[in-house]
């Protein structure tokens, strides 16, 4: 089984941004904790701010990969070319949010992404993606 | 370790559905298969359409147990009351969603319960519950 | 043939409320009228304050009844939870409603049980019920 | 006796359109089965697509007939003028939709023409009319 | 000096719809009150409760009256297309409403065909048509 | 007979606004014309850029004045109390704005105070006042 | 003089929300306090978290009580069916919010419930109920 | 091949509307350029102020014409009706706009009859209706 | 203890206005109701309409006072300056409406003065001044 | 002549997605088929995922081309950034869209990119791409 | 070069205010560092609590003055005289917000007043009047 | 002190666009005159129309730079990942717009990205950088 996991953007500065809502762990920390709480070879990870970048990503999935994890950051609530994309992408996709964007500022509540994926969660910050790679794996199966 | 698990409205008729949204399992099904899949004992099941009923349950879960996992069904979009009742208790909290509720209707993408939990789960079916379970396991740690 | 009759919140006090909406008719009278006008022993009455004992008589009319007529008071304006429950419901429904909504506050003039029903009336007062029994009839046959 | 039943814009057209929400009556069958199932006498029929033709006939109504029946069709969600003329007839007035306006579009959930009248039924195809004869029948006496 | 009054929908009834918005008087006596008041020949009375009729004499008008005063009635709401015909019309136009629209419900606050004239008056009841007769020989000279 | 013409905020500046919606005259001008219109001695004008001189006057209006005419500039707009005061004020009012408000930008289309008035005239702009007179002269009649 | 006290959902857990609003009394604690400021012997206290049970309480308050207080809680802001049960509670009503809901978030602005009632105070914590009794005595004299 | 082009509202005004949304073709100029662009005897020409008659043609096209062009004009925004006949009529359908709808007034954004056409264009003047024939041909074949 | 009492717009009017709102007391009634109930020399009464008066003695109260109580009338509902004056203002602040304006016009549900103030009270009409004064005691003690 | 035809996210993905809105031709047999329409030398064809790189092919359009045909996909809907871009760019510009976006969601519904285009196009699939260069053509000529 | 300078209701007690938003400055500070980074004899201050004064020395600044500089405070997101006093001002016009307003409550992220002026800035405190000053200097020349 | 200015997309292009609202000012002539205005050496500027590098830029600013002035273009409008990026920018930011949005379209009167910087300055065309600069070298201070 091979996972891509796709990060958008802002996430890499994952560690500098407000404690409350994100912890304190970077980008690279979570990388590790999800290879070492499951096997090292199975997943690549992709994190860009660039929306076209991330499209070309999820435009690739499908062929390469039997499972997609993806935090859209920012292009979550904006995106309707990453919601168009995902929507085209026929594999199983699991959308995942640091924080729980439900107790937020109004425009971050709605994710246009979301309903394009098979589910989403939202608020359990690194652990999240770990139920992810777990999901995936039950959808797969 | 104990966890409650709080099904709302209608969850009792899982199984008869639509099953786009749904799946065909019965909250019966859904409940053995938490259990085969982590210990038995663990677990206490509520399941009751009463509004008050429900808030009776969250009110008493902090005191008896050491997380709460919620599926609100049609109460998560109109009760104040259900969400000022998580606010006061002082657990880990998982609200999970059977269907993906941002794919639905207009009035389902928006939990008014949900900013009051950890987090939430939306899409994964059967699966949703078991992530829960991992998911509290692990903030519990 | 059997037919469930359910009535919502503050319907027990039908003649104690306005009467330019209401009339004066109450509901042990307008049950009168209904057994009169059809026959005596087709009909059961079901009348709660309580949105979840309202649900739990939805659940179970379709496999005790061949027709539900429900009015559902001041719950079809703000109960996702019923309207989940007549979904569920495989039997002819009829929703009734002794004003005419759509000539009152703003907030009554969206039922969000309606959709989830055949069909329903609005404003007829007590004949509303009588019409939804015939209705009923023709539906069935 | 006597009923003027008035249907507005593209209800000729009854049974070429979709059916899931009209059923497969044509207009001309509908008359028929009201005449059968009532007197044949008493009903005028007038059908026009042409909101001030509507607005003309509802006019004359109060000094030639005893009951109106309205189905107004699209002009219910756009036409004050013809919420106007309903406001100053004085006879008993029903209005009918063939199909459940608040399960389709948003722009159908409301009837501008609807609190003008007694009262309203939607959603129960020909057998709406049947039961606004009878409604009307019960509020004349 | 030649004036085209037009009237729209339900204007042909008035002194039978509610008195508090609308007087007593009949278009008739209006008629009369504004001949008697200013002079006899100098005007065309027109009234259709028909949108197209209606447009058709808007169109016509700048070629043969130096003036156009016109009660929109319920199509002031709803009719862009009286708007349009409005906006063409070269001569002097002002639009007359009965009742004081601010003051009743909320969709009769707007006129969409107002802001194609010259101006309105609204609340003066039948003295509105003469202020209104008034104005125009004030703008013409 | 006596009448009291109020003009507030900025209207002391007219002939310095934009052409296009206020023409070249200024207040003074007007007050000349509506004097020489009709009779001299009948009129006060008062004029105010501050909401509560303004109340004040229109609190002193009934016991002193046949009639009033009000112009309330961008407080129209904006103030209940200015609304309120008219409300309390028993004499024949009517409200003047000297543009078409409803050609102008969405925040002036709606008067909060207009519905408080007997009615009120938009876009003739120096002759709307000579219309409000003549208009007060046949209510008061 | 009877007074009946209704606390709505939550209001049982008093102490344990947060203190910025609520500061740190028990319900206990105001029901001794009260008690004490005025005479013992003539307060009923009802809580609930079940929708259903308030209204049942409402419908028997008025041939039981000389007044009622209630402080609905979350279903202030939803339930349409309490305030139908309010408006027909012939007796004096007072409706008691402990923080200021103005101040709180969007949802908690409005009480759907307070226009049924004589009036309500919302901001004063326990005091707020010994006033709501200062003022049923002054209404009810 | 036979196409039914029919234009609505003031559009048989053409040429004397402001030059910058609609150029300054008449209406029997566009003609003349669509029957030399195409054949000369494969269209008909309807235009009509009345919504009534312009359903009545849309009725009757089906059977008669190959294709359908319209240009709803004003009633585009407005019209259910026009809308609901267009979605029962079974021919190429293709709605034109002179001006691009996107760049003028809120309220001519939305054509609510566009939906119930294959396609619609907006903006490119009398061309519009040459690419419209151009498109029913590609469509037809 | 000295107490500032602030009444806004119109409320020296008081008695003229609509009884059904406001009953029949004058202010000065009022004024001699509080000072008979309470002490005679701990009140300072000050009404304007105009609010920037008001502002002026919203910015002096805290030096001078112990406590304030405001009826801020009509600017309750428009005043962002009012608002900002009380939030600087640090001393007991009570805001009375003699309404109960939750149940009257739209626009004045919300009040944007009352989230600066420790609470507030509507709908009690004279005793709701008697209120305050009791609740400024209790806040001060 | 020269013409740019721009084509952004997702467009490549052509053929794999939903077959009801887009029918089932790849964006290469869309270029072929307009290359044989029309002449084969007079195309540049330009696809990108990327908001940016679709902004920096706008702003060198006029100076390289006489003619400029864009299908901005999701970004029609969300692009303020492309709006501008298009504003400037001074050359002929149609906007096309493969499905009819009036029928199907509704954030897809306005284009915000449209009104600074001459003219759009939607719902023809392919052939709205050879219709905008037919209007292409008559525009330059 | 003369420059008057306005500040709105409530900016006297500057310093009282909190101060995340406003700084610890006093107004009377803020005159003087302008005073002393500019030359002293340049600057006339004004502060009012009261709109119509503002309007009043809005209404003079163009004989007297070069520039304008205006805090409208509160008045900034309800005065439309405000908005109009400065639509008429023929000078150079700067509007300065101390805290940044697009951070702060929902109301206050648009002013009415600044489309009226050359540009505003928010955000800056006390420095913003500087760069005001130094931004005049530059429009001046 | 080193300071970067950032220019978002299509101001490249500055002096291309409409000459109200932007003036005449290339991008590189504003480059000049900052530079001329202060000192030579100390600014790095970078223009882009890609959102990513954009966003890429401003994660790169803090450690390297002093201040930073950014100018948003279109983005400012709809771009959370922008802002999300300024938001953990920990450096002196000043937001700029050439033109005064508040005076433009609705959708630009909002900037999502202004409430992430120290402040904002709009309206004073390349002016506005200048007094930018001014201000970031008063906040380093």
């Amino acid at each position: 089984m091979k996972i891509l996991i796709i990060n958008g953007p802002n996430l890499n500065l994952l560690g500098q941004r407000e404690k409350s809502n994100y912890g304190e762990l970077t980008l690279t920390k979570i990388e590790e904790i999800i290879k070492s709480e499951y096997r090292d070879d199975i997943f690549t990870f992709f994190q860009s701010n660039n929306e076209g970048e991330i499209i070309d990503q999820i435009q690739n999935a499908a062929k390469n990969y039997d499972g997609l994890i993806i935090n859209p950051g920012g292009y979550s609530h904006t995106s309707v070319a990453i919601r168009d994309a995902l929507e085209v992408a026929k594999l199983p996709k699991v959308e995942v949010h640091l924080s729980n964007i439900s107790a937020r500022e109004d425009f971050r509540h709605r994710s246009i992404t979301a309903p394009m994926t098979d589910g989403y969660l939202s608020g359990f910050k690194e652990k999240g993606y770990l139920a992810a790679v777990y999901l995936i794996g039950k959808i797969v199966k």
